[in-house]
């Protein structure tokens, strides 16, 4: 304790000096006045010190092999590309190594493979393999790689500073950092000023290289604008990239990406300036955008996969490690966080890092606070959001989301009122995220594969409906950008968590609203799924609702006879031209089940329609020439009519045990589905349980009264 | 260890006194005489507290339930399945709990549990859901099931013995076991006497019964057969179904499930007549049994799913358990035992359990050796086996099968030559195992499928070589079952490890050769799996030799045109009925590659034949009617003529770390790859690495130079 009070104070002298005397190295995530405090809790916190001995083992591996810092020529994945993304993790790792270590071998190695870019920069062009010449980079395809290249390459010259010779520094801030900042603010004007992940990347770079070069104009620019008058820059961006509750409009994927330069920059602010009080800027903006891209993720770690996202990435990911270490050591004190800090298994080695792994050594953590919560979307938090419904321990939690959110511009998908649904720490019904193999070259060079378009992007490679076999908005980004769906109703009661929302632009003669529920019901183990998603047309339409779906399908209540022989696509536009048609089954009824064992558990989805129904069973794959697709599959409710409304009640149930070969509640409980009335006013349906029925009735009119289950 | 001291020396008095004094109880896996030893090691060593404690945990949840015996009506994994199943895990459970903890009510449990069966046994008639009247059991579906329901039941009762009143003894002796003792000796005369697995846990429950009601003449026919000839038997079956090295000719799933009667019954013996020396029977057969079975798992704790198998079956299985912690205790201490024992994270409460947990306790685990070996198949180890290549660490081996052992009678696959493929602890290329969902009703019974026989079993469905699209011994098992593969040769050296096995039965007029290597090769991380499938005839035929992969497919040398708007199944019979075809390639060259990524791992295939080449890329599924097949991916090579060789190098090379968005080494080494020569005598190819070229041949007919690489 008397340690850390020495810890916050010495902490607190260094910002104090900081701000009279600002030129201090380093003076970013590590700050000069910290580094012995850092040193010695390298020596007893046990995540710092693994953390710390990772970054060393990284550094003593790159002074181990020769600098090599080739002409730019390949594209994402490819030689130079890797190459050029190792060399600012190098400088970085050498950096932090310097400055705990105090061994000068290390700021040479950074001293020398900067000096090499200077004596290269200049001469190199835009790059061969850029797309565009607007956003063409000139050490990587993109430009927006060289912003991050920068971020990450002037911290370690913050770090390296003082064990570099005045002249080498001289010629590296000249020929190196100094036309990078000519390209990024003057040749990539227009990116620099765009509200958008890409230009706070750059602007991030501009600012924390303004700040370590003492050239202050640049910092005004960056937080500013080009123009200095607040309509573009940094402060705009915080403004409009986010929500009030911190949802970054592109969605949980690129919010995680988008996050570091955010924080990495105010980081930067507050230690320079902390008069402007950056932590603060819009009631805590930047916390709660840490905070909420927390929430966006599920207890197996990844985010949820909405839009444009790469299915495997989680929250280990370096930028939440940045997120919450800052989040933690400079925001509020929040000691769930310390909890994901454990997860990460790692953390900055930093000032930041320091707290956290200090926090964590002394016992402190207790669960991430999962929360079922809505979190708005839109600048002014009126354009939707995202519905999420939790039940149960971290350990095994069900969780829904309703993706009722605005489009998120290029980077969304025409997904109005998708839901995903996860359970025993997995996804039963999953989204399938972005046809992209992020970094393979071999793969369209690493970036968005053809079928991004054509397959990932259409509504029916979600878990939402489709309106005659098209897109939400025809998949046009113009509209769909204007128009975003609009919450009707959220309620967190324990037995009874409910959000339901309607869109009604995706379709010109078509409104949709999608009531989702978890619902405790007495003899249950697990809530129930209840979705209810309602049609209303004044016009007669096909209409077909895929759950897509991960394991096994088990049984049914209806005999399926799938293809034989032959295998033919379910259409030839939309996405549909992607999918194969395994099985067709027309319901005698309107009404039936599936039941899928995934995990080792099952899960029997009942439905009930009010026209008659039809259920296909589905893969991904056709009309794909390179396979670039993966697998999926789905069960798809069809049906047709005018209005329509199907529902559902997922039931989570019984399991296999693989290893003592038992099986327990392999069959649902929940019978005798009924829908007895849906119309503009109403959706009532009937269930029973162990002989008892219950009613769960919603009532779209009455916000005071908006659900209930009897 | 002077604790330990007095164990044993107790232990040794109490193995001697039950020569003279038998009918003690209990005396199988817990005896009497260790009682006290038992009972102080669970306060004293985790892991016996730990498996106490669940078994303590599952007792006090039967107490708190109903007592049910439900008139038998349900196929496997139906209601009175299960309940049946849970009766006797309850009463195990409860026996155990009744000597550790003293506490009577756990005795009165099993003591009411037995007097239900005891009032009913008798009037049930053979099971309503039986296949076959041979086999149909009166508790459960199949007679099968009966056994292993009295394996467990009577230790149940010689535990629980001395906490029974004699009157209810007699009652449940008279009404229960001898009734079950002539139903299973009698009207299962076939099955007892049958050299099979279910003739060993028929015999090992007659065996134990008899001992424990003190009815020698049943123990008598238990190890001799019921004419007490030794024809039949127990010993017979340890001599006809293992071979020399202890392998059990059905392959390791059912060598796992065989292997608990066998060891079961073992210990009983030991303990009643240790005068037999069972354990020393067939030059310790069945400690070889133990280790055989540990050996033919991967690192990942499943076991080789050939023949029919389960595929997430592993060591943890109740089986292993009881057959690691026998062969620790009671035949020889090997450290490396301890690993898996530690893996399992239980032990038998018991004897056994007592003296792994006090070692593990004792930190006296060094990691499991798994080795590079060739196991025999056949009784006289005459009738082919198993070629097993591993290389590096258990926390990521490579490890290869190839599969050339006998056909293991109507589990069976008709797969010779078979190769299984592993790495960084998941499957590279897979084997499908058995078509079935274990005790999962809705699926045929929890039965086998249709398509164990029509896809599973058939050669196409393994990485074998096909020829004119037909199974290997026409799929018939009279024939297979009389021959089996030759081993031409195997070495195990540093960085050659090479298994080579000839098959010249499986077609009428082509023999088959298979060698396979792992071999390392300076400048590359991990060593090449390098494969020469060798066809010889007189005839010209069509070769097809599959590859089922995992991962996706993200490399290959040609030109990729999958299949559009239709896909056809690949042929009407053999298992090729099962398969689409999604795309066809004809290699304008004799040679390719094919490049996998797999659990963020790549993986290249390169490949060259002697004949014009063509690459499928398949998938399974079709005419499979009810969807009972799970996925799975192919490449398969496919050529014609008279002979014909594949070569194929697979090179394991760098990754992507999703975590970081990094890729390392995407693009494979190995280059170059020819074909030389292949005929009777010789097989020579010729590849490069990093601009050295290196020659690794073939020769057939040369024992001591079987094989070079230069």
């Amino acid at each position: 304790m008397n340690y850390l009070k020495k810890v916050v104070l010495v902490s607190f002298c260094a910002f104090f000096s900081l701000s009279l005397m600002a030129q201090t190295h380093p003076s970013i995530m590590l700050t000069k006045a910290n580094v012995a405090a850092v040193k010695k809790g390298v020596n007893t916190y046990p995540l710092l010190r693994q953390s710390y001995q990772a970054v060393k083992n990284a550094a003593d591996k790159a002074l181990a092999q020769p600098i090599v810092v080739p002409v730019p020529k390949d594209g994402g994945g490819g030689y130079t590309h890797e190459q050029h993304k190792k060399n600012y993790s190098n400088m970085l790792n050498c950096g932090v190594a310097y400055q705990i270590s105090g061994e000068k071998k290390y700021a040479d190695y950074v001293k020398n493979v900067m000096l090499n870019y200077a004596s290269q920069y200049e001469k190199w062009p835009l790059h061969p393999k850029r797309k565009s010449e607007e956003d063409g980079g000139r050490i990587f395809w993109q430009s927006l790689n060289d912003f991050v290249w920068q971020l990450y390459t002037i911290q370690a010259y913050d770090l390296v500073y003082d064990g570099i010779p005045a002249t080498d520094r001289k010629t590296i801030e000249e020929k190196l950092f100094v036309p990078i900042l000519k390209f990024f603010t003057e040749d990539r004007y227009d990116v620099f000023n765009k509200i958008h992940n890409h230009g706070t990347w750059n602007l991030a770079a501009v600012g924390i290289t303004g700040y370590v070069l003492n050239k202050r104009e640049y910092v005004e620019m960056a937080i500013k604008g080009s123009k200095k008058d607040g309509k573009t820059g940094y402060l705009a961006q915080i403004d409009q990239l986010f929500s009030p509750d911190g949802y970054y409009m592109e969605g949980p994927y690129y919010q995680r990406y988008a996050l570091l330069p955010f924080v990495l920059f105010a980081k930067a602010i507050n230690n320079y300036e902390p008069s402007r009080k950056i932590f603060e800027y819009r009631d805590k903006l930047l916390s709660k955008a840490i905070h909420t891209s927390l929430q966006t993720s599920y207890t197996d770690k990844t985010f949820f996969p909405l839009n444009d996202a790469i299915k495997d990435k989680t929250y280990e990911s370096v930028e939440l490690v940045y997120g919450v270490d800052l989040a933690y050591a400079d925001i509020k004190a929040e000691v769930d966080l310390l909890d994901i800090a454990r997860q990460q298994n790692r953390v900055i080695v930093s000032d930041a890092g320091l707290k956290v792994a200090a926090d964590l050594a002394a016992g402190k953590a207790v669960p991430f606070k999962y929360q079922t919560l809505w979190i708005r979307d839109g600048g002014k938090g009126d354009e939707g959001g995202l519905g999420i419904l939790r039940n149960g321990p971290n350990t095994d939690q069900q969780c829904v989301v309703l993706k009722a959110a605005s489009q998120g511009m290029g980077h969304g998908h025409f997904d109005r009122l998708n839901l995903l649904f996860y359970d025993n720490t997995t996804e039963i019904f999953p989204d399938y995220g972005a046809a992209r193999f992020l970094n393979i070259d071999t793969k369209n060079g690493g970036g968005y594969l053809p079928e991004n378009n054509t397959w990932a992007k259409q509504t029916v490679a979600h878990n939402a409906l489709v309106v005659d076999q098209t897109s939400h908005f025809n998949a046009k980004l113009g509209p769909a950008d204007k128009a975003s769906p609009t919450l009707l109703y959220f309620s967190n009661q324990p037995n009874l968590k409910v959000v339901s929302a309607k869109e009604d632009k995706a379709y010109t003669d078509v409104t949709m609203l999608r009531t989702s529920a978890l619902v405790k019901v007495e003899g249950l183990d697990k809530p129930l799924l209840i979705d209810v998603m309602q049609a209303q047309s004044a016009k007669s339409h096909q209409y077909d609702l895929p759950f897509w779906y991960k394991g096994q399908l088990v049984n049914t209540s209806f005999p399926v006879t799938a293809k034989a022989n032959q295998l033919t696509a379910l259409g030839d536009k939309n996405g549909y031209q992607h999918i194969w048609l395994n099985a067709s089954n027309p319901l005698e009824g309107k009404s039936g089940m599936v039941g899928l064992l995934n995990k080792n558990r099952f899960y029997t989805t009942h439905f009930v329609s009010d026209n008659p129904l039809e259920v296909k069973l589905l893969s991904i794959g056709a009309n794909d020439p390179e396979m670039n697709l993966v697998d999926g599959k789905a069960f798809m409710l069809s049906s047709s009519g005018q209005n329509q409304t199907f529902v559902s009640i997922t039931e989570t149930h019984g399991g296999t045990d693989p290893i003592n070969e038992t099986v327990s509640s392999a069959l649902p409980t929940v019978s005798g589905l009924k829908l007895i009335k849906s119309d503009a006013q109403q959706t009532i349906i009937s269930f029973k349980v162990n002989e008892r029925t219950y009613t769960y009735q919603i009532n779209y009119t009455e916000k005071q009264n908006y659900i209930s289950l009897r």
